[in-house]
């Protein structure tokens, strides 16, 4: 134990054996770069004695004595690491990038690295398969380094980073073309200038900005502060006057950020940053063509404390909001750091930031109190952000980058949906449009060109896999489509990524609950049928089951259940969405027939199925032609914005056109939402296919 | 000797008894809030042991054992100093502020107490009658606390502060009517905000902006830091909706840089700041009437750097420009400090910030790299200012203040100049008007409202009396006026303040040449005529003399002399002046003739006889009606600017409208130079009245 290098009133076991510092564990925790990035980076071995809790400062000094070197390849960078460090401590601290989903606890199997030569002791894990091990293959953070090893990163572990968001090349070809001109708020304007003599003798400043107006910039509102000031005599000379200017673009006046010397070209990035409640999107951008370069996603560490933003709003009250933003910016952070690692570039490049996410992720993240969120009358603190520096608020980023936050309307109803709004597009049209995007909150728009309405049901994490025993985002292993043969009751299952089952996403939970209705296994009320004689039903605890994959067939050897809690938890769930839709339509004074359109994005997996979803009475009985699937918009809405002054300035006018509806208050949702707690509907009228197919 | 506690490389004698803390000479001297306040506040005694150099930590802890207790009257403001302290140290310590223009040296005879009750031990002093000894009258720096004691602050130490910069309650009145709208940068906006409702529940921050809308405010072009926006939630709901926003108008762009609960009225206060090269001028205006509160002048501390700009800067490239900022940082905060103990009131209060200086001064001040406006071509690195905050540059104001700096035209020609035209006006007249500044820098102004062109020379310190023998600034026992008596050549003398002579200042120099002329003490070319029997004219060292004042009618016991080394060097700061006029003149195809009106500002006393400038040649022989002396323009101009937005941008448009010539390689300017080495000038023509009184 030893006193904290930052904090010298705190006692703190984590020492750094090589530096001989300790450090608290919010100091470890904690992206702060006063507090943080120094030793980081000095430091690179803390995490080290992180791990062995209890340690104190002469044990670790023993255990530093015998050191072994290990080298990664292909990118043959080397480390010196104590005995027993595991390799991925010793990939962290030669910044290689090993993904680690489960940051080191086994879980995940994602860290996967090739021993080529010496040895590691490895624990047993299930997660390798037999052919696996042959070729040498361990899990990092389950092997610790007992003499010089040198470890080859498996090709497939650097391609999976694109796969987990969806992000092929098609992909990136298809949104590239949602932008036509590129116009990033932060430009990096190459400048030469001429010289001065005795009859052209404006100041440095004056010169600078005369070289500015004639790239087309409005040197008349353009503020420069002391910094720029500071520096420009002699960034000019520099380079016999050739200079690269930072220059950003807000609404109220543009700003010279920066001067440097030389104008050749330079690594121009940007982050799009999808931060949901459950999951952080991380889209990595070559701002020269819109190319995405690399593309992460990740869970929001902030679900430590609870599920929904509710529970994020006490538990920034009870720790201070600036706990959860660390959080939220530790994940963010991690994400950026891998999809730089990726692309083989550094955070210095990034100068263009958007971030789309519901209006409590954004207070959050910013440090703004959020508290007022969840009191009557449900008051944000802010709505439409200033542009900001990632600097400010902490980002892996170059410190003089351009934050734009997706404004959002109401505290329910956040910048998430404005940016899945941009990029759907029907704000623009004719036909009348009915979008939800199902996540922990059910956010709802109603509305076209014309008009927008919108409100918030609490849908719950269920759709997210919170609060179902094997619930799961759809990332590799999750069950995503189903079916269940009517006679044995076996069920034929797809996972993402087609490796073993690990759980169940939302859209494989829509054909679960569909299955189970049509196969009889549970009843219209969600009962489950008793006196079944099969196998794959049976009693978990004291409730009734089904079972999706038996133990042996599963990486953790255990049953893969869906439970009759698992199911009542859902059937709130697509109750409070149904409500929603019905209510909102009513407000309007409209019905499903008048929806000529739906939109439906939301952390599903690729197979959303839209006639189960209607089955199960998620979905409304309409033309089934009318519905679109547009999965995870808020990110591609938050790709636009980055790319486009247009697309930011129409974000703006959309969360300004919007109408919010309050539910809370409302007495007809909660009429609505006891009728929809069946399945589908206790107004079986309202669902003339499904009473059809029965 | 110990570490400094910022600096642990470097080893200390400065310890501060209290606290056992160490502190290495930067960290006394520097005004950097990171590096001085924290112990500044938390430490009032650390200037004792900085005092006693050499001290071990030790020895201090025994001197420290002895603790007395001094009373400062007539504020009771009592404080605890060890033994040894002195009384300057004590009223420190107390915060109470006694006047030590030569910081403690015992030289000045500014820092007089009244020993009410309880003894010191004073070192014996010549600035003391005996009346006042009888009256109980020390210097706080030469007398040592041995016991408990109780001194006043005498009521004429606390008038003099305005005396010195010439602001009575007249002048005061007369600057007032110069400011039709009092309009500051930085405003407090009181606002009372309708608190939320389900119904209207936009956000915190557009609540406020539709508040700010209310009062006019362009909420458009309105922008808001993330400082701002994580305090603002608070804020409004801790006084019911009440609240006052503190708003900065920038040309590019408004602000909200604070909000605060509260909408009660606030003591709302500005500063106008003439800094220059010898001496600063601080004014304390209240910014709701316009009324100068206080105003204070002292010795520019650079002044350890060399008397003139380019030493300034030569001692920036050696020691870094920080250093030169932090010494007028020093000089500049004291004066505040002092004007707001005369006011009574805090540095919180203050808001808007106005600073006039040359292009050098301003550099410095600001940390902006000074060393290219000394090289061929002379670039200055900025011209025009954009509005800071008093933050980011150190003032002792509130941090977020807003700063206006004067926008200067070139390298030798600065914002000084150009607040000096704002003041007096001339550029919105039609009469061809003269201007002329007569400092360390000698800047020249030919023009009207249609066109101005500048130039400077370089007239040397000696007007200021800088290079001079017994030269000083037009204070307190200067000679500021004076004749010689034709028979006796005994000296009638005026000094400022009317108090026993200490030196000469400016007019007092004019005077006295023109009268060694008239009496024939010196010759046209500037010899002392030789063989003169006088007790007035004596060799002093190897050179000739005028004796102005006998050793015996002194504070200092000793002769005030006037040497031909003193001569010389005013002959050549006149010199260099009026060549000026004849080279600008020249260069506009002008002549003396068509000058309608010459106006002739800087830092002589209120004496300027401009017959006897006429006489020695530093002004040319033209109508004595076209002259007008007004002192010290910048400052006025300065506290116009801080008053008015009209003012403000008028000041930017003098500054684009003038046209600098170069001086430095015009050889017409080194001929005119040499022509007027001359009492008054070799070309006796173009001084008519002069030769006609001969």
């Amino acid at each position: 134990m030893g006193k904290c290098i930052n904090h010298p009133d705190r006692e703190t076991p984590y020492i750094c054996m090589k530096h001989q510092i300790y450090l608290c564990e919010e100091c470890l925790e904690c992206r702060d770069p006063k507090l943080y990035c120094k030793y980081r980076s000095a430091c690179p071995i803390w995490f080290m004695s992180k791990r062995k809790e209890g340690w104190d400062a002469e044990e670790s000094k023993e255990a530093a004595a015998a050191v072994h070197t290990i080298t990664f390849l292909p990118e043959e960078k080397t480390v010196s690491m104590p005995a027993g460090s595991t390799l991925l401590e010793a990939a962290q601290a030669a910044e290689v990038h090993v993904n680690a989903s489960c940051s080191g606890k086994g879980s995940c199997g994602k860290c996967k690295l090739v021993v080529v030569s010496g040895n590691v002791t490895s624990l047993p894990t299930p997660l390798l398969t037999d052919g696996e091990k042959e070729k040498g293959y361990v899990l990092a953070c389950q092997s610790t380094v007992t003499g010089d090893v040198s470890v080859q990163i498996p090709e497939e572990a650097i391609e999976r980073k694109l796969k987990i968001a969806g992000m092929g090349q098609a992909a990136t070809e298809r949104l590239k073309v949602l932008v036509k001109e590129i116009d990033p708020m932060l430009k990096e304007i190459p400048l030469t200038l001429e010289p001065p003599t005795l009859e052209d003798s404006v100041s440095d400043l004056d010169r600078l900005n005369r070289g500015l107006k004639k790239t087309g910039c409005d040197v008349a509102r353009l503020n420069v502060g002391i910094k720029v000031m500071r520096q420009l005599a002699e960034v000019v000379r520099q380079d016999n006057w050739n200079i690269t200017a930072s220059v950003i673009r807000r609404r109220c006046a543009n700003e010279i950020l920066e001067v440097r010397a030389g104008n050749g070209a330079q690594p121009s990035l940007g982050l799009a940053i999808d931060v949901g409640t459950t999951t952080i999107v991380v889209y990595l951008v070559d701002l020269v063509d819109g190319t995405i370069v690399a593309a992460t996603a990740g869970h929001n560490r902030q679900a430590d404390c609870g599920d929904d933003v509710i529970n994020r709003i006490v538990c920034a009250e009870k720790n201070g909001v600036k706990k959860l933003s660390r959080m939220a910016l530790a994940t963010i952070n991690s994400l950026i750091g891998e999809a730089l690692d990726s692309a083989g570039t550094k955070a210095d490049g990034i100068r263009n930031v958007v971030i789309s996410g519901n209006t409590t992720m954004a207070h959050l993240l910013l440090q703004i109190e959020p508290r007022y969120i969840r009191r009557d009358p449900y008051i944000p603190t802010v709505s439409d952000f200033p542009i900001l520096k990632a600097g400010e608020i902490g980002l892996k980023a170059n410190p003089i980058a351009a934050v734009f936050v997706m404004p959002g309307p109401a505290s329910y109803v956040g910048g998430d949906i404005v940016s899945g709004i941009l990029y759907t597009g029907f704000h623009r049209e004719e036909p009348v449009t009915l979008y939800i995007d199902i996540g922990t909150n059910g956010e709802i728009v109603l509305g076209n060109k014309e008009w927008l309405m919108t409100a918030a049901c609490s849908a719950g994490p269920a759709f997210e896999g919170g609060g179902i025993r094997w619930g799961m985002r759809a990332e590799e292993g999750a069950i995503e489509k189903m079916t269940i043969d009517p006679e044995t009751l076996v069920p034929d299952l797809v996972m993402v990524g087609n490796t073993p089952a690990r759980g169940i996403c939302g859209s494989g939970m829509i054909d679960l609950i569909s299955e189970l209705l049509k196969t009889g296994i549970v009843d219209q009320s969600g009962r489950f049928q008793k006196g079944l004689k099969n196998e794959r039903v049976r009693d978990q605890g004291d409730e009734p089951a089904y079972v999706l994959v038996f133990a042996d067939d599963t990486p953790m050897k255990e049953d893969i259940v869906f439970t009759a809690s698992d199911l009542k938890n859902l059937i709130y769930s697509k109750g409070a969405v149904y409500a929603g839709f019905t209510t909102l339509l009513s407000e309007a004074g409209m019905d499903f027939s008048m929806v000529e359109r739906m939109i439906i994005t939301g952390g599903f997996g690729q197979y959303l199925n839209i006639e189960k979803a209607v089955t199960i009475g998620l979905l409304p009985d309409i033309d089934r032609s009318k519905f679109n699937y547009m999965g995870n918009a808020s990110i591609v809405g938050a790709y636009m914005a980055l790319l486009s002054t247009d697309y930011r300035q129409e974000a703006r006018e959309i969360c300004n056109n919007m109408t919010y509806i309050d539910f809370s208050s409302n007495p007809r949702y909660m009429d609505e939402f006891t009728s929809a707690l069946f399945l589908p509907h206790t107004n079986l009228k309202s669902f003339p296919t499904v009473t059809a197919a029965a």
